[in-house]
């Protein structure tokens, strides 16, 4: 048996290693995201209900029913999202990942990321900047007004260069940031560096004015996170390709709504696997300390399912002044991860870790072998809705999720 | 008197640290360099004759007598050279640096850097990309077309986009660029991506064509080491204020001409001490081989001696991909080097070595004591004018002039 799941989970390995995302074009989610309607709110995280929502993805709900304008204010959003008349559903089961609340409406303009190999398209919103903003809960004036701005000013700028540029191959273009001190996940400056360069001169072609030009180049120049909204579709596309190989017992999803921590293993298809998100340890900012903390949210853990974030910290030491410890702690998790991975990925090499691979494709069984969780780097949310970030730090997802899939995959084999 | 002479280096040391580089404008050679006149032509390197001068040296040369109307063809370009006519000086005399031969004539656009704190300046040409360019010698008709480009659109774009933006902080920049992987010689991926990020939404608001901006910002992007031109000059302009403190051991100056390797010393003035420069170490392009190579050319090694360069490559093993190695042997370099400095760099701080100050400031009697020479990263041009560039490695300067700078300090000392 063990031989089928190990061939399974080459098989995994591999069509993980030949995905190649791409950044194909920007649009609006109702007309791109498969399923979407004008009513469908997408949340990251596995699926949840309002009641058992927390804060801050109460709080993004608020703000994208404001935005959408099916509510005018915070009172008549929460009685719509309590009425039952919308539907919310995972952002994973839409083809779609999102950062923090993941928060993702049908009028919000999307990047469009197709990987060449398989076939398959990835969905997400575009990086609103640091601050108050609607992915951390959020949702007064300043959040709804930037929200309009991107839809009426940066996407199109945006849409115009792209088409102009032609596809942009984000493999290869994450394959360089991992060279250049970013893992990925929780920094994203060398990405949002590449990104700028590469469509900067064909912004300038677009027939937009040059002020709205400048203002998309500053608005992108202001937010070193920017390139995090194509790195995570880009590993959702080309983790998806896994989904239900059979026997396989890699992991190809995992995500956060901040209530519940889920993942989803290849052999056993769509089920979520799920425990209670944790609190995170790490940096918080002045002012907040870890009573204010939300429990772990947000979908931008598909970067760590995908063989970066925590896993390439190894990579990005500068990282620890920015989520806590030492440089070297940085490169004893990357050590760590290689106990509970499949192989080491042939594109995202270490320079600082002699050019080794990072750690790639989870493996359940050797999770609960070695009782050794995923590390995972990220953002901290403030516990109610309305505030936005408050830090940042390491988590990891609860062992529970690991167990309880490892049952149903022992069971399904033994059928 | 060990104890003057380190009294007077910890003051040096003080005044490099404290040095704040800034990029305040671009202009015309002739209208701001220092005693630069329609018939001067500077290099790179200490002084040199051109009965001496090596092949790629004479190449560019050559070239910038027909980029600047003063020659037609080689043939007529030589002739002049030979006849008294051109003023040759070091860049270094003018305030200037320029990379590999550093040929700098009258019309040639230069970027203008300022040391906030000290107040005085530093010039460099902008940098022309790879391929067959001045700078390794080529004089071609695409080198000259390309020089003209440059001069007409590339720099006053540019300039335009400055004036607007306002000075940039160059001393941050690369602090930054320090802690992405770049070196700040030969790896300058990440420096050339923060530049274009800070100017971009500047060029979009200047008054030139959508063609031109569009050309500006593509030109840029197809050249990685876009950025050294700027952290050339601006290490030059926190190096100078070190000249001619009493009794100070530490070098303020390193830089080579294709035949002589020559160093200045702060307690010494402005007098050089040189050397053979040797054949450098590294890895060819193909087709080519060590028979090919030039000695060691190039005004570039002012990284090295600021406490960048290969004295920082333990920040950006992958360079050894460019240059030969593996990342330790960076780490090793980095190591070694602070046996022969003053201090540790409190700006460029590199996280893969727990965020220690780069090694900064070479102290000649440290170098003669340890018999540690500085190590350098460096591009390899071909022996021959006309030609190019050929690989990257590794080089160090020969001992001698550490030696004959030593005798003389010693001597000055007991005068």
């Amino acid at each position: 048996m063990q031989e089928l799941i190990n061939k399974a989970n080459i098989e995994a390995l591999e069509r993980l290693q030949k995905a190649k995302p791409t950044l194909v074009g920007i649009g609006v989610a109702l007309d791109n995201i498969p399923g979407m309607t004008p009513k469908t709110i997408l949340h990251a995280g596995p699926p949840i209900t309002w009641d058992r929502m927390s804060g801050p993805l109460r709080g993004a709900i608020i703000g994208g029913l404001i935005y959408e304008g099916l509510a005018s204010n915070e009172e008549e959003a929460i009685k719509l999202a309590e009425s039952g008349e919308i539907t919310f559903d995972s952002c994973h089961h839409h083809d779609a990942v999102g950062p923090m609340a993941g928060v993702t409406t049908a009028s919000m303009p999307v990047f469009i990321i197709k990987n060449e190999t398989f076939g398959n398209y990835a969905y997400c919103t575009l990086n609103e900047g640091l601050g108050k903003v609607l992915r951390y809960g959020a949702y007064g004036e300043e959040v709804i007004t930037r929200l309009r701005w991107m839809e009426k000013t940066l996407a199109p700028v945006l849409k115009a260069a792209i088409e102009l540029k032609g596809p942009i191959d984000l493999k290869t273009m994450i394959a360089q940031v991992v060279q250049m001190g970013d893992e990925g996940h929780n920094r994203n400056k060398a990405g949002t560096s590449l990104f700028i360069r590469e469509v900067a001169p064909y912004i300038v072609l677009t027939e937009y004015s040059n002020e709205e030009k400048s203002e998309v180049l500053k608005f992108m120049h202001s937010n070193d996170h920017f390139f995090l909204n194509l790195t995570m579709p880009a590993q959702k596309s080309a983790l998806d390709p896994l989904k239900g190989i059979p026997n396989s017992s890699i992991v190809y999803g995992m995500a956060r709504n901040g209530t519940d921590f889920g993942i989803r293993v290849s052999g056993l298809g769509e089920q979520w696997f799920t425990g209670p998100a944790a609190i995170i340890d790490g940096l918080f900012f002045p002012g907040f300390t870890k009573d204010d903390a939300n429990p772990d949210i947000g979908d931008s853990v598909i970067t760590e399912t995908s063989g970066i974030g925590g896993f390439a910290m190894g990579t990005a030491p500068a990282i620890v002044q920015f989520v806590g410890g030492t440089p070297q702690d940085a490169i004893n998790y990357t050590t760590m991860m290689y106990e509970i991975t499949e192989g080491e990925n042939e594109a995202y090499k270490m320079p600082a870790m002699n050019f080794r691979g990072t750690p790639t494709g989870i493996d359940i069984r050797k999770v609960i072998e070695t009782q050794i969780l995923p590390i995972i780097n990220t953002g901290i949310a403030h516990k109610d809705a309305g505030v936005g970030q408050v830090g940042a730090g390491l988590v990891r997802p609860p062992m529970k999720c690991f167990e309880d899939a490892l049952e149903a995959f022992v069971n399904m084999m033994e059928k």
